[in-house]
């Protein structure tokens, strides 16, 4: 088995990427599968694109796809115009779990913030998510903030 | 009194808007005032300029600063390519707290979100701002995740 590596998404892994957004017991009813792409990934993928401050990024071992999650790179005047690196839509294959694939995924991740120029790393997890929860706190980060949504 | 405004932040507003962000108990500690401006400030109100994803707006009452707020439309592909409103750095001026200015300023918000095309808006509250927590649920935030922070 070849190592893991981690690299910028290209539109191409668009299928593989909504197949693990979807392989996902929250996720799930939450994405669109078929046979064919919809049109909506790759208007999102476009979208991801055209903003510098966006990174959707993959683990790939053998050339397939076994995980994805977002960056996004977000200044602010807070904390003295500190620039946030936050993490959304991690997603890891089945296979792939347990084994030290997701903890290098998120330390490379962490390592594109600080090279980026970011002074902290956030993201925010479903409170169902026990496992991510320990996955995250293991990582070094703290829940320090409660993660509030509203549906428009 | 003349009603309140809101509307994007200028770099005129810089001096009042971290004066805000530095009255409050939180965040005091992790700002720098002083009688003139922190560079670190003029520089990230640039890059907030320059990337046309961030909104950092203000709320106004005769002529003064009364509130701020920054607004970050991030795409993504999860949840079938739903972009999202993220709130970040809510600051209501002391005079102004509990006469529903927070409110409309974070209806207003929301509203700016939804005319953006977000299909979710999202925030992360200190676990210690109990009155915040009130604040956003009234709004029909829901606490559904935790909020993860990592210092680099």
């Amino acid at each position: 088995m070849k190592a893991v590596a981690f690299r910028r998404a290209v539109s191409a892994d668009l299928p593989a990427i909504v197949a693990l957004l979807a392989d996902d017991p929250i996720g799930s009813g939450r994405e669109s599968v078929g046979p064919k792409l919809d049109p909506c990934y790759t208007d999102a993928f476009a979208a991801i694109e055209r903003d510098p401050n966006q990174l959707l990024a993959v683990a790939e071992r053998d050339n397939r796809v076994v995980g994805v999650l977002q960056l996004s790179f977000i200044p602010g005047l807070t904390r003295r115009g500190l620039w946030r690196g936050q993490v959304e839509g991690v997603r890891v294959a089945a296979g792939e779990r347990g084994g030290g694939t997701g903890r290098a995924f998120l330390e490379w991740a962490i390592d594109e913030c600080r090279r980026r120029g970011c002074g902290l790393v956030q993201l925010t997890s479903d409170e169902r998510r026990a496992d991510a929860h320990r996955f995250y706190e293991a990582l070094g980060f703290r829940a320090t903030h409660r993660g509030y949504k509203l549906a428009l």
